[in-house]
């Protein structure tokens, strides 16, 4: 009711930018439509009968403390599970080096709001992400985009933009990356490339943000480890979810560097939320005792990848000649670049209403590119929906090439 | 083992203040030590048996949707449920003018991200509450002090402050305020200057705060009006939290506010940690549908209506004459003036020593004042400790006056 209520928003709520794909999944709101542009794991991966037995234990035993305030680092006893869990996959991270976060979106948020000025430069892929570089622009970061092939982050243009960049006298303070299993790209990085990543941020200064939601479910096995688990600087922040290993709706995420670092983070996060949800922690804690997630691993690999391979085959079958995509090792979705001359995000409309909607690849990428690229979700629909939707957007393609 | 890590903070991370209270619980960890530092309920008020039946329905029967992730507004059954509850309080707002928020810590966080550019003057009580005014530092925000009296924030004072901003070009955007049961002081706001405030706010062109985590729970009945329900012209932003009606553990708040606004809120709350976790909304949803917070907080109230009473008759059997407070309606803090000369901030190492710890009320004062103040916690201490605490607090104090 208040006239005008510009004047009365900060400068960064211009660059707070709506997310296309939360749009589409307005617009797609009640309708019957098959939705590959969500970033959903599967319902039926929930272990929902442990986590409501784990759930009414905890808070009738231990209520007392699960339905408390509790410290801003998250607490001890879940930070020591999660140690030894990473432990048990090769990352190492002392609880005391841990800081628990709403979902690991609050971990980006947080790492950024502790780190960059308005103006400061962060390295990322084409593509990458797009709700870290959403984060990153609320910011006022500047980017400097690197590309990504089928091993990854080009580590050698990298190199050449880095050095570019010091003799223009420009710091880049951060690398963002997602080594495994990248979103989107579906591409992990090599093993080559992770080590002259680290080389690099030794000579050149600057630290590495390796966020990490696939690593610990991969389709097959890989000899990849992690950049955390490589490096020696204290240069690396680590960051994980338990929103695709366990249930997104605990908003569980966590960050693991140097320590120092870390209660750099831990004020930031005090101000955002005093803490994550006590009863969350608990209900996680629980379940990584119980070994209720590493039970229940086993069967969210086999479900996504019986889905992976569905989309990956109806994809060869439907989709126009020299289009292209990488055969992700983990992660949930497909990236697809189709011949020059298609437009995603012109043919989103025309898609949705024939009833499949998927993010168009543009939003990925920072210098503008990527208008023939889209991001497919393989996790969600059912296999006979996912190969329904591959079909029709196949014939979509097609027409719009014979144009 | 980066050297120098301090090349690679923000500038606001400079603002980013240790809160007082924590590092004193941190001093006090794992001592015997009373603590009247903290704002934690009492967890025997916490209706266990009920939420533990909860969380279990909740999650065998809804868990597909309740451990899904959710949209960044806040379910929309739960905001349906939230409009009705504020409304059989007296507090009207449609379920979509309301953001559910991780703790209303991250609604503060949310308000100042989205409208305060550094620079950018907010008015508030002096005293007022010390996680609030750590926040607007973070996004660099100047303070205008005014002073609270026994009647609330001194709206006459306001308005000559207002008077002086405007003649020099400085626009004060917004007011924040606690006026039902204010932490720390415990005063309420008048029914008049509520008035007063909300015209002050057309005239002077800018938006109330109203931080409201306690009318729902008041020791004596009161006949104050919500300033969102006297808002007419769309100016209030109001907020609340179910920490103190139900648990803190599940880190549920929310803001209600126009509509326009509210949508900016959820931008800026989208990339901060995608939305509040979906179980707690769940938990919190069903409490309210089970009538669960309203039978439950007449036995809060009953409870800390008692331990507020014991500590009143404490602090007038042993504080040092001269010493004064106000008698809360509501909260869970007493705010105590010491004679002159008495430095609660200096004091307070002793107190600890002694196995007592406050907060030094200074920390809630944006001008520097407040150096003989100190507040109180009430509702998480027992009676017995309450008062063996006080006496300490009384013969310390007493000491140092003759000194």
């Amino acid at each position: 009711m208040v006239a005008d209520l510009s004047r009365f928003l900060s400068r960064r709520t211009e660059y707070t930018r709506v997310s296309i794909v939360r749009e589409i999944l307005k617009i797609a709101e009640g309708r019957e439509i098959i939705s590959l542009a969500g970033g959903l794991p599967d319902p039926a991966s929930f272990p929902k009968k442990e986590l409501g037995e784990i759930a009414k234990q905890v808070i009738e035993q231990h209520g007392d403390l699960a339905l408390q305030y509790s410290p801003t680092r998250g607490i001890r006893p879940f930070r020591e599970e999660l140690s030894r869990f990473m432990e048990r996959h090769g990352i190492p991270a002392k609880p005391e080096e841990i800081l628990v976060t709403t979902g690991s979106q609050q971990a980006i948020d947080v790492v950024t709001k502790t780190l960059i000025n308005p103006g400061d430069t962060i390295a990322l892929g084409l593509p990458t992400y797009l709700a870290a570089i959403n984060t990153f622009r609320v910011y006022e970061a500047r980017f400097l985009g690197i590309p990504v092939d089928e091993e990854g982050m080009n580590t050698e243009v990298l190199e050449e933009r880095l050095r570019e960049c010091k003799s223009k006298g420009v710091h880049v303070k951060l690398v963002y990356t997602i080594p495994t299993a990248q979103n989107p790209s579906g591409v992990s990085m090599s093993m080559e490339r992770r080590k002259h990543l680290l080389e690099l941020a030794e000579e050149y200064d600057f630290l590495v943000v390796e966020d990490d939601p696939y690593s610990y479910f991969t389709f097959e096995p890989v000899e990849y480890k992690s950049l955390k688990a490589m490096d020696r600087g204290g240069r690396v922040i680590y960051m994980s979810t338990f929103s695709k290993i366990l249930a997104p709706g605990l908003r569980i995420g966590w960050i693991a560097a140097d320590k120092e670092l870390t209660d750099y983070f831990e004020l930031t996060k005090q101000h955002m939320d005093l803490h994550t949800p006590t009863l969350s922690q608990f209900i996680a804690m629980e379940a990584l005792r119980r070994s209720v997630i590493e039970r229940h691993l086993p069967r969210v690999v086999e479900l996504y990848r019986r889905k992976r391979d569905a989309m990956l085959s109806a994809m060869e079958q439907h989709f126009p000649e020299g289009s292209r995509w990488a055969k992700p090792v983990g992660g949930l979705f497909i990236f697809a670049y189709l011949p020059e001359g298609i437009d995603t995000y012109k043919l989103l409309p025309k898609a949705v209403d024939r009833g499949v909607a998927y993010v168009p690849g543009n939003s990925f990428f920072v210098d503008g590119g990527g208008r023939n690229t889209l991001r497919l979700n393989f996790s969600n629909p059912p296999i006979e929906k996912i190969e329904k939707a591959i079909s029709i957007l196949g014939t979509l393609f097609k027409e719009a090439l014979d144009r």
